[in-house]
């Protein structure tokens, strides 16, 4: 475990990369592409209960790092789909662990921290 | 991969933990930890260059979700160690795939943003 946070060159790029795709709305958008596969965009503004400008830029830079395609079709009204690519795809099952393990330990961070809460109120 | 992001209830609780451990500062401060053991506040804040009022609140976070304990030394002047729990520990391990996953795919992610920059300017 020592080879990861250790160096400042690699602790650098760790924190660029999560600069860029750590953040809560970027990691619940790849999670439900995941699950789905091809989502519109009304469809993930409703699924996530994100804003509209939110999700607009989140997109945006998904796609801009190459995590998700973007299609435009001229129906009426149009429609936009968005979908993983492969590097996407890959990106989603290390978000998915993360998820995983937010869910298996979902009960003990409640139990913590209902135990630090009671501790300072009778501090 | 269908069984995460389906359902309402279960897409809610991923929401809700990672709303709470899917932010930069969280990840950071736990992979630099996994990586030392124990670490005092201002090493940590040199580490990751954060300000210190961001480090007071993540850290302060980290230690109500039970992901980190914190031990205060009555030295001159005092000094203050955080050092992760097992909860922490196993946390760490699912946020270092991520950040494994970054850093192997990094070039990936340069080349599409530069490809993305490259188009939107000839539109």
């Amino acid at each position: 475990m020592k080879d990861i946070g250790h160096s400042p060159a690699t602790c650098e790029k760790i924190n660029g990369v999560l600069s860029r795709i750590g953040d809560k709305w970027s990691l619940l958008i790849m999670i439900a592409l995941n699950g789905r596969g091809v989502m519109r965009f009304n469809e993930l503004k409703r699924h996530l209960g994100i804003s509209q400008r939110m999700l607009s830029l989140t997109l945006r830079e998904l796609e801009r790092d190459g995590l998700i395609t973007r299609t435009a079709f001229a129906t009426v009204p149009p429609t936009v789909e968005y979908e993983m690519t492969d590097l996407g795809r890959s990106f989603a099952q290390a978000v998915r662990k993360l998820g995983e393990w937010g869910i298996a330990h979902l009960a003990e961070i409640d139990a913590a921290r209902l135990a630090y809460d009671q501790r300072e109120v009778s501090q």
